[in-house]
């Protein structure tokens, strides 16, 4: 076993707080990871607090891992000491399925092992990044290309993957208008890799404050969802519309700017169903829909993609014992634009 | 102005009377309709009732109607005396926008003109297929080929194509999985369409009481959607599924029978909005999109592929005397499965 030192939430109320878990003894298969940097999500502010429910404390949470390879089972193939190296939102599925056969695990047909508050195969919970280390299996292990610096890397192993993989589904490249909706961790990402597939980009923010950062992100266009003006201006202009704001929104109003055949793809979950008119699908033969992360293939696809371009996360680096201010000013939308915690600090 | 012997309403609340109606002259690009049969839609009866409102009195329904060439304008080209010809949901749209230009007439930028209750480019109300003739400009009359008979084909000029256009436009073909919710007017030319597109096609339906119908026009199976064990059986199923019904279903449950980048397509236009669970559409990266019938040149290549895979709508041929017995018995679903006014007893 290796012990390694951790941040976890003990309950649901509490902060986290420093702790030490055990990693599992290396199978043949198994790397471990030094982890070096890893993000904070949304999603792990959700289940430390139990907003979901189904949290079984202590919890680390964690699944944007940026490390290094420190050691390798018997039958590792893929990736050897020293390497560079990323985890993302699942470490394990069946590898049996049609969907894990065709390199869609996110859509195993028995379900994903989460990166922490999951209960592994081997019957022990996940635990997540906010620690030292990590065993992993080498097929949920990627690599992180040269050309991005770990702590920048972090976060697309969930934020980038996220919106990559709609882009690429819904065939984004020169001539498509994509509009991205909420300038977040996630937001900003996808404009940057939106832009480097050829789309004309379109931020739609709740106001014009990130305004500057979004031209610079390479965002094409910028608009504020506060003002009535926006959707008459943008009526019917866009092929693909990703919203990655988790709250209920005026769902009908959005689908208004979708041009003939776009679609609009919900990245969030919010905790309401949503609701649109049978009428906002009928005109312009128009979709709504969802995606989830991406495939190990696509999520490698992706890391590749974005050294290709010098694409990583705009970032706030925080020792660990900044966790729960960061938590606080992730839920005030207080960051620009994501929060990775170097792990040296735990 | 040619007068034609016809049916309207009155009002809302009153039956279908029978009236005379005057046709426009014929336009260099006119043609004028011998009507010999015109479908009872369900949109018919909403409009005749108002309840949709925006109806204007008198107003003659029909939007499904078959006959001949009587005359043409001096420019017409594309028909000629005695042709069969089809008129469908619309009569005239810009012609100049993108939409049109792409031969999405449909969905036209400034809004087509329906063939029925809409004020058209002269200022006049438009009046409908309950009549002995119709005027329509050439751009909007398909031809029916020989391989239909008019009766049969009437339907095809809204029920078909709405059907169609969906099962085109997400490429139904060998292989795939073809799921229609409703088994009626609407859903049994779905049936045979996406049969004869080479589909695994499965009827959605309350009951199996329709169930020897539905496996004689080409379905590979039947099942009752009141029977819980359904939505077991058919889980993660299906590519498409079509929705003909028109009232509220608990949406979430029909999209976990989707596969992998399935698609349910909302046809008909439910009074409330759509409630779907982000989770749903997330999960196997579904989408729920609309589809509002088709353009024309694809009405035409419907007809053509019916044409030649001997496909009609089944209808219950009535004389003008009986629609308004025939309109409630289309609210009470106690159709099989379209009734088709014999023009000729107006």
């Amino acid at each position: 076993m290796v012990t390694a030192a951790a941040y976890a939430a003990m309950s649901a109320d509490g902060p986290l707080e420093k702790t030490t878990i055990e990693r599992r003894e290396l199978g043949p298969l198994d790397i471990l990871i030094d982890i070096k940097f890893a993000g904070i999500c949304h999603s792990d502010i959700h289940s430390a607090r139990n907003e979901w429910g189904g949290t079984k404390y202590p919890v680390v949470p964690g699944h944007e891992i940026a490390g290094v390879v420190a050691a390798i089972g018997s039958e590792v193939t893929t990736h050897k000491v020293g390497d560079r190296v990323g985890v993302g939102c699942f470490v394990d599925s069946c590898g049996e399925c049609d969907m894990c056969v065709a390199g869609e695990e996110q859509y195993c047909r028995t379900g994903v092992t989460g990166t922490y508050n999951a209960k592994g195969r081997d019957g022990e919970r996940t635990q997540g990044g906010y620690a030292t280390s990590i065993v992993v299996n080498e097929h949920f292990v990627l690599s992180i290309p040269d050309g991005i610096e770990l702590d920048v890397a972090a976060p697309l192993l969930c934020a980038g993957i996220t919106l990559y993989s709609p882009l690429r589904h819904w065939k984004t490249g020169p001539g498509t208008k994509v509009a991205i909706i909420g300038f977040g961790g996630l937001g900003h990402v996808g404009v940057k890799i939106a832009k480097a597939m050829g789309a004309e980009v379109t931020v739609l923010s709740q106001s014009l404050s990130k305004q500057d950062d979004g031209l610079r992100f390479g965002a094409d266009h910028y608009y504020a969802t506060k003002d009535p003006g926006t959707f008459k201006a943008l009526r019917g202009q866009f092929d693909l519309i990703l919203n990655t704001v988790s709250v209920n929104l005026d769902i009908d109003a959005y689908m208004s700017l979708l041009a003939l055949n776009g679609t609009l793809v919900e990245l969030g979950l919010p905790e309401k169903p949503i609701e649109v008119r049978a009428f906002s699908l009928a005109a312009n033969r128009r979709s709504l829909a969802g995606s989830m992360v991406g495939g190990i293939p696509q999520t490698q696809e992706m890391l590749n993609f974005c050294a290709e371009h010098g694409i990583g996360a705009e970032i706030e680096l925080i020792p660990a014992s900044e966790i729960n201010v960061a938590y606080d000013r992730v839920v005030a939308s207080d960051v620009r634009y994501r929060f990775v915690i170097d792990t040296a600090t735990i």
